[in-house]
């Protein structure tokens, strides 16, 4: 008997820099009427979906301010809530997250009640805290997000066992392997991830497409997991484009849906929960055949870092 | 100024169950000779290249030690040592090794003197210790093999970093990152993974190839590592095939370099060594980004088994 559970990714276009948060929730409201349609139980959407992804520009913190969320939901947000409860359809939100002064790039898991029921914060931020001078746009994620306090959890809901990570924790294969070992059955990601890299001059923005789809399959295979991974994407303002390759991952590692434009889309896969279990008793048996104590170093705050010479 | 080394991954097609260690050496140094004409100054040779891929038999334990090396070299793999210092080409090979009682299987980087600078012995060992019942061919590498003593070093060699994993320690982000951390530039992995899969019924024995590219591509990526992945491959006897796909992997985790037959043959790239620079200093700037207070559970004897129950 397959678990099986019907999810989607809302993947969200470009959303401006003056765009209400009333205007966006009505865009997340449409896709998931969409999914319920379509008969989606648990709709994701991406990595601070409630704004225009504001980290490319130096700003005031008062400035910055507006694009935070004191609390969760509310009034702005409030009617998406209210949607999902009515419709019968969880979600996954990210959003960024004020709490008591500290700031934080956060998501939520919200079940068919409309009850948060998880909530993660990213642990692996990325890009700079101080601009780099010369350059249009920045990845100022470390000047406007804590590193996330909360670490790797993984909830039973949606009948199975559900993880949640953000954007550049993606390509850590610690965070799927730390998901892993607590047996997770789908780890939902939504990213921000610039298509001309925010750094001029790096090499490998070409393959920034690979590079994701290449981070999910892995950690999916690695760990016998699906996952749902969604974009916020497109061009949020000239020259400053997001990509999107929004999928749907196998626990083979395999891609069975893909969103094709930069736009609000979304697509949606009926997943078998057990679909790992093959793997997960399998080749990578965790108990069988991994070599913790061959390990340590992994989780020593050591290591060679070469840019520190 | 790039750091230049040539590799070269000389696959080895079947081996019969009769071949003696001598044939063997013999297709071995025409390898090598093929190699040093096209200006290869590291010769990788794949896991268990002295022998047929005995862990499909249930053996009498006597009857399997002759596939063991007692010693290394030995008067057998001596033509071998000697061809090497003769070229001037240093190599890296895989065998069975037999240490005062002891099996394991393991692999030696040899300097351009045909002298054993490294030494490693594999951690992941797949498969069972004792036969599955009903099936033709079993993958019985728990029977003859202890699981490794060495761990995952790094060898200042041939002018990079230099790491060694055998076969299926591919497939586990955790070698890679044990590597990683000790600023790999090059891991040298050889594999003998049977193409129909050993269990039968597996349902992802189709997807062989793609786990196999997928785990170094990954493991590239994610470490800014070049990678020399290279087969004991073809049908070793009836319905029994071990796949090939040798390939060399850059650091931005694309194939470079990949065989195209299931017999012996050499592919060779020119790499730069210091190519993974970008993504060491970048993305995966480990000081700065990693979190190794979350990673906890990674290295620690603990973790859900679905298959304990």
């Amino acid at each position: 008997m397959p678990r099986l559970l019907r999810v989607g990714a809302a993947q969200i276009g470009p959303i401006y820099r003056d765009d209400t948060r009333g205007e966006v929730v009505e865009r997340l409201i449409a896709l998931m009427e969409e999914a319920e349609r379509k008969g989606v139980e648990l709709v994701c959407y991406p990595e601070c979906a409630l704004s225009t992804f504001f980290p490319r520009y130096l700003l005031e913190r008062s400035e910055a301010e507006r694009y935070f969320e004191e609390s969760m939901p509310n009034p702005s947000v409030q009617p998406l809530f209210d949607q999902a409860r009515e419709l019968g359809v969880g979600f996954h939100l990210g959003y960024s997250e004020l709490d008591g002064g500290n700031h934080y790039n956060s998501s939520i898991l919200v079940d068919k009640e409309g009850r948060i029921i998880g909530k993660y914060r990213k642990s692996h931020i990325p890009g700079t805290s101080e601009p780099i001078p010369g350059q249009r746009f920045q990845h100022l994620e470390r000047r406007y997000f804590l590193e996330g306090d909360t670490g790797f959890s993984v909830w039973d809901a949606f009948g199975g066992k559900i993880g949640m990570a953000i954007c550049n924790d993606r390509r850590w294969p610690e965070t799927w392997r730390v998901l892993g070992m607590q047996g997770v059955e789908l780890v939902i990601v939504g990213w921000n991830t610039p298509l001309t890299h925010y750094r001029k001059g790096i090499s490998y923005s070409r393959l920034t497409e690979f590079h994701s789809k290449l981070s999910l399959q892995a950690g999916c295979y690695q760990n016998g997991t699906w996952a749902v991974g969604v974009a916020h994407c497109g061009e949020e303002e000239p020259d400053y484009v997001l990509m999107g390759q929004s999928m749907i991952v196998s626990p083979l590692g395999e891609v069975v849906a893909l969103s094709t434009t930069l736009r609000d889309e979304l697509i949606s896969s009926t997943i078998d929960l057990d679909a790992g279990k093959e793997i997960k008793e399998g080749v990578f048996n965790f108990e069988l055949y991994r070599r913790p104590e061959l390990y340590k170093i992994i989780s020593e705050p050591t290591g060679t870092n070469p840019s520190k010479g």
